[in-house]
């Protein structure tokens, strides 16, 4: 099959059944995705529960018309579609298939299965920003002390190279987002709905910042809506693409705890939680879980996480690379500063850099971050370099 | 031997050697208290290592003249000694033979034994008031916070009939007592010095409540001095005779800590913390503890400590009960009150023995739980009535 086709099929199938379906995800696996989209389509007497799932959106139009259509919208809002066998497909997803199902009695948790495609928006390459990544998550209706927890565990996690992966919500996740950039370090949020309409609107000029200095991906296709039961099904694949989530502060039964339910559940993820005050309703998820959930650790900060995360010497290994992308790919910014670079290997400072393209100091941290991630330059103390294969102006 | 000659060589090495030596202990075990006394004054040449530490007191007077005169003092202060084969003799304290010596680096950890004897203050029967009990303890200089969370947990635990242990120390140690008396139930300070004498003087009130409702217990003599080291060997007495530590606020390093990991070092014994903010230099050992002492539990409220120390169905077992004490041997206060209730099995309010005795409500609720303790009344849904066997007044 062409990799077109596949790419087609899956956003069908993906839009017929909704991402994580059980069924869905098995046939793709039997007969790829094309033969699989096929035999929904053509096989009533078959496919009874993918049927009863797929009937309303089937009378709403063609299916693989309407992937066409989702792909031409997302190149127009520069979102890219990531599937299984892409270069930048992150590979640790796919453990959501061997996720221990008696372990939940939540049926969101049981049934759902790994992605089938990915929506990407961000020039970072998806696979190699998630290499080493946490996920901190918590309520929304965070208190004053969870809002600055997450963000020194966010600004240090991403001082210290580590990718930081949340769900762009008010409260935690916003202030944990808000402080890897402020670190010029790379944070990721995954959606519950389309890249073109994330999710909350209050959050619109940081999502804006997470697509320009890191990543905003979804499973959900441009246009679909942030539905409740979506966030539940989102919160798989935090606990999936991270070695571990970091409950800062959760309600009990909250959203950031089914999160964490999920990464018990998934071979190699550390559970965390930081405590708080007894008292304050929003430590109780977290101390509930460091009770009830066998393995959670507590933590207080980026140190005692890497120490979970982290293998022994590791957290000084460099960054895993994506593949190369191209210097067309850079948003103009980016683009702009390295132009700026001076020619040979002479080191040269950011605010030189902000000086000479008039790019604001923070902007360009931010770029600069972004350019030393993808390789084209190398930071050292206080400077920055390019590399000489990368870098270098085409001539 | 006698009893009497046990119990004079016992406070003899006890004062020549300090609490907790280990050839003394050691000696006893091989050869009984008195010839244990009797070979260490007698053979220079054999223990040396007790008779470097005993040089000294030896030199101030002879050991049994010295052991009478403190019986003679305790006497006259309302104290009295216990050792092992009285009925009140708290056996969970052997247990600190058995504590795994390799698992600290603090050499008063490895170093110290069981108690030879202990001095009592108070009219309660020292070994089941300890039979249900947890030790709470903490920091000195703690936060309001902790004060409140020892309150609530010192008053939770005492009004499900569980005795609350600590050191009778500022902060935490004596939130813990005084919630604990509030609830009148009961409590139980050990002390680093002479029961006469206990330290700090600015709970002197809290003391003689202390005495009045619970018990005052120590390994030092009448007359002996809170030095400094003595609190971190009393420490072992706390851990051990409890079933589970709790501590509620700690800075790193501190003495409730080294009270936590001797409980960790003894079979059975719970270790707990209660968790606090990040960044509160007084829940900065509670942290540590959790995520470095492997079993430590993290607790939220006495609940929570009662399902971590009592065995599923026990928290409703009856208090234990020590050996019978007379009648003649209560506080004026609880003569007054026994002789106050009704003939006949009838039920009678706290308020009402408090109006017929003249005695304050709140001393009367004392002394019920008291006299409920040693069985001479029975406590109902807001009354009490006489036991039958142990409460009537002679006849």
């Amino acid at each position: 099959m062409s990799a077109r086709a596949d790419q087609l099929a899956r956003i069908a199938l993906n839009w017929l059944l909704e991402p994580g379906h059980l069924i869905g995800w098995e046939m793709v696996q039997a007969y790829g995705a094309p033969e699989a989209l096929w035999r929904i389509l053509n096989d009533p007497a078959g496919h009874s529960a993918t049927r009863n799932t797929a009937t309303a959106r089937l009378a709403a139009g063609d299916p693989l018309q309407t992937a066409e259509q989702l792909l031409t919208r997302a190149g127009e809002i520069g979102a890219r579609l990531v599937v299984p066998g892409d270069p930048e497909w992150p590979h640790q997803v796919d453990d959501l298939r061997t996720i221990d199902l008696r372990s939940s009695r939540e049926r969101v948790d049981r049934d759902t299965r790994p992605p089938l495609c990915l929506w990407v928006r961000g020039q970072l390459p998806l696979a190699a920003s998630l290499a080493r990544s946490v996920a901190v998550v918590g309520a929304r209706a965070a208190t004053e002390y969870g809002q600055r927890m997450a963000s020194e565990i966010g600004f240090d996690l991403a001082s210290r190279g580590w990718t930081v992966v949340s769900g762009g919500a008010f409260g935690i996740d916003g202030a944990a987002h808000r402080a890897a950039l402020r670190a010029g370090g790379v944070t990721v949020a995954f959606l519950a709905c389309g890249v073109d309409r994330p999710y909350p609107a209050g959050n619109t000029a940081l999502f804006e910042q997470i697509a320009g200095a890191g990543l905003l991906v979804t499973e959900w296709p441009p246009g679909a809506e942030p539905l409740r039961h979506r966030f539940l099904v989102r919160n798989r694949l935090i606990a999936a693409v991270t070695r571990g989530t970091v409950v800062v502060e959760a309600a009990a039964r909250s959203g950031a705890i089914q999160t964490l339910g999920r990464a018990y559940g998934i071979t190699g993820r550390t559970t965390m939680v930081v405590p708080g005050p007894v008292g304050s309703a929003m430590s109780v998820g977290c101390h509930q879980a460091l009770r009830h959930q066998p393995g959670t650790r507590l933590v207080t900060g980026a140190a005692d996480i890497i120490e979970e995360v982290g293998a022994i010497g590791e957290s000084l290994a460099p960054l895993p690379r994506g593949p190369e992308r191209d210097r067309d790919a850079l948003d103009t910014e980016s683009a702009r500063l390295l132009e700026a670079f001076p020619t040979g290997n002479r080191e040269v400072t950011a605010d030189h850099l902000s000086a000479s393209t008039g790019i604001d100091p923070r902007t360009t941290l931010r770029r600069l971050a972004l350019l030393t991630e993808l390789g084209f330059v190398t930071a050292r103390d206080g400077g920055y370099t390019l590399n000489p294969r990368r870098g270098s102006p085409r001539r």
